[in-house]
């Protein structure tokens, strides 16, 4: 049999902060088994790499494949890194982890070609490629998590800018002077979006009288999924907060659409939460209201779709992408 | 003599409100015979296309040449249009001009491929290709001059966005609420930076002390132009006036900077009469502290470089795309 006839298996990796997950798959880029683990991130980086190949191995042996059989394997890295060299700089929950030069030690051990993304543009790639912004030529992808991120697909492939520093839509000032973001600049989006900033302002605002209190178990505890589900079950206090948020993301939204005219923007994890009622049906008359009809009109604004699915898709849509960057004819 | 290897001639057009330019040049784009004359649109815009058709084999005779001898013929417009069908939608300055088939209708009267595109994504093509931005992979043009518009080239190819919509920074918000805009809503930059909104200003609040005012004639004729030169005298109420503007343009190119990491930013028109000490070195240091270093420390913010050429090779550099769109080979 040729063997360049037979299908080629990709692996993808999600390497987060407190999970790492692995998921093979076939040149279409669907997981057909995937594996989960605690990072466990032991100081030593050259352990941690070695740990993660071992891992990899393990997984092949279970389809009865070698790590030559793998066409590309796609890594989703939290933060930071260097595309030219393939280097994580320093993600913030990765002790130890300063400069490490993934694909290099990861390649070596595995012998086969790796591509690294940060969390943000692998997730973009993946709701490209198998969730909700399947078939469009231009996708904007947002997260809201800890921090603000997106994805840029533009003509139908991943923009990355110089540095790969695009797509920082976390940092678009939506006030001018306004709340101090982590980064240390003023009124970046994430100051306003963002899951930890929302988490403090929820800790120091919120009445004691509020769903959201009496869900935490005391303002001091709450958290933006407390917020959701108060303001789902109807408390004041929760829509209003809701509604504040929605609003800047909105801001956001029309400086979006104005600089990019996307086809689509998929809103993940906070967005998702508060749903079509709370969230996406304001955001988009808000959208229409603050940006010009015939723009509003050629874009769709929907919730991400590949959910729990996310993390073993995020590694595989990088894989593809390498592996059509090697072989053009598969993209088409 | 093969007739494919021969180089084949471009022709480029820039139709303006006032001016209608017209380019000849080889393959490499640059032109080497140039034509203009006043637009004088009739009131019948079959008659105006037929006689840019006219004026178009005028030019060719000049050189010998007939239509089937040219490559391509690229178009800038004035404003919106339709790219799918090649319509001009409604400029402002062409009386008559609503939803002309340009493409269509010029194409039948030459018979060769024809491409449009706005005045500011030709603009873009014709710096990357030609001025100030050669070389770069990820380059973003702002002009300023009756609005604000912006071409973008994102990794080597311009970036159109749904109905050709993507660039329109000049309507990124930069007040929330701020200033009333020519296109309805608030505080965009166009509302602060465009020479129509700048013009309208000055006449408003120039002293009559002011050398803006006396170079003028008096505050009710002052223009941009009379700013800059009153500026570069020394002129107090001019200086403070021209912080200003650079102030919001520099906030209009952090968020510039955080979506799209370009590696050169271009300006147009009033920043390239403001110069390098009014306008491009406080806008460096303010861009440096409203974004991140490692990001600041990627791009170039430069003045556009074509000047009075820029008409010339705008149409020009449109045709030379769509001669690249026919044979990538030349763009290599």
């Amino acid at each position: 049999m040729d063997p360049d006839a037979r299908e080629r298996a990709l692996l993808g990796i999600d390497l987060g902060g407190t999970k790492i997950a692995y998921a093979l798959g076939g040149e279409d880029g669907h997981p057909r088994r995937e594996r989960r683990r605690a990072t466990e991130p032991s100081g030593d980086p050259r352990a941690d790499v070695a740990r993660m190949a071992e891992d990899v191995r393990a997984l092949l042996r279970e389809e009865g494949l070698r790590p030559a059989e793998l066409g590309a394997v796609g890594i989703s890295v939290p933060g930071p890194f260097d595309p030219d060299s393939g280097t994580v700089l320093r993600p913030p929950n990765l002790p130890g982890w300063d400069a490490v030069p993934l694909r290099a030690w990861l390649g070596e051990a595995l012998g086969v070609p790796i591509q690294l993304e940060n969390d943000a543009n692998a997730a973009a790639l993946a709701e490209w490629r198998f969730g909700a912004g399947r078939g469009a030529r231009h996708l904007v992808y947002l997260t809201m998590s800890t921090g603000v991120g997106a994805g840029l697909i533009l003509d139908g492939r991943l923009y990355r800018g110089v540095r790969a520093g695009a797509g920082e839509l976390g940092h678009v000032a939506l006030e001018w002077q306004g709340e101090p973001c982590g980064c240390g600049l003023r009124g970046c989006a994430e100051a306003y979006l963002g899951g930890a900033c929302l988490e403090r302002r929820l800790r120091q605002i919120t009445p004691a009288a509020s769903q959201v209190a009496t869900l935490a178990g005391g303002r001091e505890h709450a958290t933006p999924v407390h917020l959701v589900a108060a303001a789902h079950a109807g408390d004041a206090f929760a829509r209003a907060e809701l509604a504040r948020y929605t609003h800047y993301l909105g801001r956001l939204l029309a400086v979006t659409v104005f600089a990019l005219a996307p086809e689509v923007i998929v809103l993940g994890t906070i967005a998702v939460a508060a749903g079509e009622e709370l969230c996406f049906a304001p955001l988009r008359r808000q959208v229409a209201a603050t940006t010009w009809p015939h723009v509003a009109a050629g874009l769709r604004i929907v919730p991400a779709a590949l959910g729990e699915s996310l993390a073993a898709h995020s590694g595989l849509a990088v894989a593809l992408e390498r592996l059509i960057g090697l072989d053009p004819g598969l993209g088409a």
